[in-house]
């Protein structure tokens, strides 16, 4: 289940969303818990499958610069959460037949 | 992207089919490319995590036994895959906008 690296999934999404939360790759990862080098890897898969890159650099400022989603990253990471919503709200009977068979989480 | 241990994803899933094909964990992990032993514990989680085993082991035969999917476990893989078919039909628009944002595949 290690991540085979299609372009784009729940964990890249995520790291999409922190990044644009956190204006930088490394604190993006920090805030999903991946290392800065898995991180940068996931990006630059994305940057290289999409026809335009999805996270550019933001050079300058104090910080010695960041990172932060492109218009084509924003459009990208909105399409994918309508997608999920959709998604969810289409699964719904077999969702909850599914979580009834689970055990209940301790 | 290491698969945290939810019950049941498109991995466990996928694994769950190989086991109903080929009668064993072993040559369902071959099929999917997975390690016996990452195999094993997928099922193991998913044993767990379920009220009802959706794996069972099967004795006797030449091989020595092997291992099947247990009514449960044939239930929740039906289940998974309808929710699949209802999923990617709800997000046809926005996948598509998605697709048309990759570069073509090699």
């Amino acid at each position: 289940m290690a991540g085979k690296d299609i372009a784009l999934g729940p964990g890249k999404v995520d790291l999409l969303e922190a990044i644009e939360e956190t204006g930088s790759i490394s604190a993006g990862a920090r805030q999903r818990g991946l290392s800065y080098r898995r991180a940068w890897n996931l990006v630059d898969t994305m940057n290289h499958c999409f026809k335009q890159p999805l996270v550019e650099r933001v050079k300058g400022g104090k910080g010695g610069g960041g990172a932060k989603l492109t218009a084509e990253g924003r459009r990208i990471l909105k399409g994918y959460r309508e997608m999920e919503t959709k998604a969810l709200k289409a699964i719904g009977p077999e969702w909850k037949t599914i979580q009834k068979s689970l055990k209940p989480q301790k």
